[in-house]
């Protein structure tokens, strides 16, 4: 393994971390907060370790896949272990486990917190807490692919490691070019986002930070209540732009570029809205007698759908009271997850699709044995090395999941809870049900569920693989010849 | 499709039924109850139906996988319904969907009940209730297949559609020995059971019964609280029988031909012991403080675990009343199920190694991108067609349970409970958590959650694709000369 290029990319990841850190520092000085020094410092700090880590460009920049998935699995716990600290340094997180537990949470775009009153933070927490998720959304590795040139090769590996969905395959060709085009498109609609929250007299601190939170799909908030006692405008705002931020960002690409057609063809987006509305449909004509009228009802369903399909986790009202059915929903929702290639955590809409496609395959061949079908996506036949792909995510998730439950189960939280929270950290949705719910938090869970967790939380925005790579004992065999060899 | 061929084999598994009909009237008689008339005219009226559908041989004996997946599923719907009939004739249970309910849940060998005591039945009912479990265990075409003659490669058709597992190859040479090879050690391993449970001086019509259900991995009983206040000796035999008929059968054919290394190299056997006995020792360890002793506490473990590892069923205590990390133990075993080609139900061992086997492999691609390698059981590489089934049955299976727990959600009844209804009749297991516990019952279902379970039950024993195939709208396409051609 190239230990070397390792550290080097590790040292970069820091120094953005260390830069990033200025923001809250200088939210700090706005609001004249002490607060605002713990950041200065850290920043300071963090930004000499990167550098001196980086300092030495490595003879051989070339890695492969699995040194793109060290670096991210590494890159994602370190970012998060220097990101705890001014939680940790102002006494706002008394415990470390906690604060590891809140920035892990926000950088994987989660938004499950401990914190029983955000309201509590100071303002450059407050920012902070939801900037992580805003770093995260994007992806910090992506945002160094812009930056720093790599030998031919080397970046395709990290942006598979560290991107959401099947395959990359169609951002490729000049990829520093399309990562700095991600950023910049990610940047237009936060903005665009704060600009209409504020037009709906939301205070302007509050909207940058919802806004970082629904752009990251990650869902910390600025007040105790998520966004439950907002007016009904604000809230369709939220849930427009949570629906926006989960559809595949190669959709705005093509736009961007003006392959109408192309975008057009994109069946994982048409197949994602058909899934909100459809969930909308029937949580709303299920909850209507909860709630005050026709609207209410749309409204609510609409926002809960956006923010858990879409894995922000934002609540609009206490979906834990609402009957089975619609929980039920919410629960299937938050597996599915958003469009690949978007902000968004879960399994992704294109792999449901791909495994969808697959059964119906099956069933075709049990009546014409000899035909042979290929699945297709947008027009064209998915790659047998995909499907293969995405089955093996299926499973190697689901295994994950129950191994979870069952050391989460140890706390006796009742089965629902520690079930789905599980499945809201895995999935980086943020509230379960029941005493993970969106009125409660995770503050009361045992350090080994907290642990379980942030891995879950982890394994869950980096893809599964680059997290249980860490475990693969081959990888600690250093045959640096062989290894050398095998591309 | 050859529906003459259809009708021709429905008529052959009803005259079959009818003559099976004959044993609980002699039950009848013996006790001298007036049920015993009920089943005698019932099993003249359907073997008279049966020999008349199946008078006529069709010209054409050949049928492909389709028709084996019709035959298959129909027959199971339509045995159902005739062996409800005794139920709901006699007025035992009054209404026909719990009867079905009820007789489905017997063949599939489920042993989910609708009645809240089954004492009050009479002996004839009993003896049929727990009869369908022995049925259905081993399968009616397998039976079929040992008597009828069917020109070569559509037995094969048949015996894939009913047969649990990933793969019957093993048994395909000489199938119609085979099958009746396989009736033989079933029959035997039964009455070594009736004889084991006289021995503990349970009454014989009852070693009957318990053995019925015990071989069918079903679960019904004779006992209100089923087998929680037998003797420990009788725990013990019931959970060493449960445990021998979760077995692949393929292991006792091996020993029984003397092919020692052969059933050594089982892999799935080996897997299948440590699964349970790592899971009754976790358990017994989580137990120990609320039962006395730890003799206790691995009775009732090994029990519970053999039970519903083995999809069973029967319960020695209340394990709805265990702490979390149990009942979690249990949920998953459930989905685990026993081995491939024995009674019982569930994913199947086998299965579950090869998704986990794929998962380590995809791990080792990640590290050695170039290397080729596969998947291996028993010693030998694993098909590739194998590993894709495998991975379509997991998913479809997903698909359909979630599908499930959404309609049984309607009920309000709980997610718990929801969930593990449709866990317990989609892996033929009987009891679930909650309102499915052990001590409860199925009654209080509504009529659309009692649909949907019936088909789970089915789906689940039939191996998925036969019960959705009658959902495939290209199989009602006529087109005759072609679907002749395409084998």
């Amino acid at each position: 393994m190239n230990a070397y290029m390792v550290f080097y990319i590790l040292g970069h990841v820091l120094r953005i971390e260390g830069a990033l850190m200025l923001l809250p520092s200088l939210v700090g000085w706005i609001y004249g907060e002490n607060q605002g020094f713990v950041f200065l410092i850290l920043a300071v700090s963090i930004f000499a370790l990167g550098f001196l880590l980086s300092l030495k460009k490595p003879k051989d920049t070339t890695f492969y896949l699995k040194e793109g998935c060290v670096i991210t699995a590494l890159s994602w716990i370190v970012m998060s272990f220097f990101g705890a600290l001014p939680f940790y340094i102002s006494g706002e997180i008394p415990s470390m486990l906690d604060a590891f537990f809140e920035t892990v949470s926000g950088f994987t775009t989660t938004g499950a917190s401990i914190l029983s009153d955000v309201e509590s933070l100071c303002h450059a927490t407050q920012f902070w807490r939801c900037f992580t998720h805003w770093i995260g959304g994007m992806g910090v590795l992506v945002f160094l692919l812009a930056i720093i040139p790599m030998s031919g090769g080397s970046n395709i590996n990290l942006m598979r490691a560290e991107s959401p969905g099947p395959s990359v395959g169609k951002l490729v060709p000049k990829l520093r070019q399309s990562a700095a085009l991600l950023y910049l498109i990610y940047f237009f609609l936060t903005s665009l986002e704060v600009l209409f929250l504020v037009c709906g007299r939301m205070p302007v601190f509050d909207s940058i930070c919802t806004s970082f939170a629904t752009a990251g799909t990650g869902g910390f908030g600025v007040y105790r209540d998520s966004l439950a006692s907002q007016t009904p405008y604000i809230q369709w705002v939220a849930t427009i732009f949570m629906i926006l931020f989960g559809v595949n960002f190669n959709f705005y690409f093509f736009l961007l570029y003006r392959h109408i057609r192309k975008a057009a063809k994109m069946t994982e987006i048409r197949a994602y809205f058909v899934v909100v509305l459809a969930s909308t449909l029937v949580i709303a004509a299920n909850i209507y007698h909860q709630v005050s009228g026709i609207g209410a009802a749309i409204r609510h369903s609409g926002f809960q759908v956006a923010s858990i399909m879409t894995t922000t986790g934002f609540a609009s009202t206490d979906f834990n009271q609402w009957p089975e059915p619609s929980r039920v929903i919410l629960v299937v929702l938050m597996f599915i997850g958003a469009c690949a290639g978007s902000t968004g955590g879960g399994i992704k809409v294109s792999r449901f699709m791909i495994l969808i496609r697959s059964i119906g395959k099956e069933l075709k061949s049990y009546v014409y044995p000899k035909s042979v079908s290929k699945i297709t996506m947008d027009g064209s036949p998915v790659e047998h090395e995909i499907v293969r792909s995405v089955n093996v995510y299926f499973i190697t998730f689901f295994i994950l999941f129950t191994a979870s439950v069952f050391i989460v189960s140890f706390d006796n939280k009742g089965l629902i809870t520690s079930f789905t929270a599980v499945a809201a950290t895995i999935n980086n949705i943020g509230p379960g049900l029941e005493l993970a719910g969106p009125t409660q938090n995770y503050a009361s869970f045992s350090a080994s569920a907290k642990f379980t967790m942030i891995f879950d939380m982890l394994a869950g925005r980096l893809e599964l693989f680059p997290m249980l790579m860490l475990f693969n004992p081959k990888l600690y065999v250093t045959k640096p010849l062989f290894s050398r060899k095998t591309k």
